[in-house]
């Protein structure tokens, strides 16, 4: 992972951790259920930019050296890898 | 919100809170973005989880409140609102 | 369901199909790939909606009914079903 | 698109045709909303599998060719694609 998006993707996870526990406090305080579950959404969708941004560094870095290389069995798994990530992100 | 409801979307919200905290150490590691990102999809399946009880439990309570009540604004906002967070689930 | 939802049911759903025979054609074209699950993604969330407007129409009819009603088993089945099918659309 | 995944998305892609047909004589019919609404989910995941294997023909493809090739413009544009459509599969 090169450092700008190490750098990125860990303030987006503290802020989307931050995120929840203020949603455990809306719960704590009998917030109104439609507004608790738009808060999760948010956050949802904020994972959902970190996802995309490592999987944009994983492309460039991991994919594209072993689609350079000679390592068969290594390019095969690592689009099987993306394939699979691809296939359960349109299930959530 | 009931107390059971309550209790345990608190649990969950607290588990999901810490599993992101988990994922920041692994990018600080350097892990595997593979991996990174399916942790980051495994939270965002708990998270629909403590979304679909939350709205269990607003069907229950709220809703059938409002449903039963006399104040068709109320009922009218109610419906919307279910509608409204369906839409965006489908949209997460 | 009412006519209105059913008429803008139909239309959309036709228009869904003839989407999809659409995308058929640009397969058989050899169309880039990535244009062919862009089409994909626009049926999808064009059926979002579709679902949605099906959605709203219930929770105004049958669960109205049921949650006005007598029948506790009845209502209970409305909301189980409700829950259920949000459940699934945070999966897809 | 090699040939077997040509054959087999567009035999998938008249199958979801043909569902949505199925699905346009439900809501003629009256059925019941909910179990229109769990088939237009069907129909969502099923287009999902043509999306994921499209996908995966695409990477063994046309972006094995752009990364081991010397276009840079053509390389960005090719990784710039998945992850754009990663991202939508997640919204959607």
């Amino acid at each position: 992972m090169n450092d700008h998006t190490k750098q990125d993707a860990t303030r987006r996870l503290a802020s989307a951790a931050g995120h929840i526990r203020g949603i455990e406090r809306m719960v704590a305080d009998d917030a109104y259920c439609i507004d608790v579950i738009k808060q999760i959404q948010a956050v949802q969708a904020a994972l959902n930019k970190v996802s995309t941004m490592l999987l944009d560094n994983h492309l460039r870095t991991c994919v594209t050296t072993a689609i350079q290389g000679d390592d068969a069995e290594e390019r095969e798994k690592m689009l099987q890898e993306i394939t699979s990530v691809f296939a359960v992100t349109g299930k959530k």
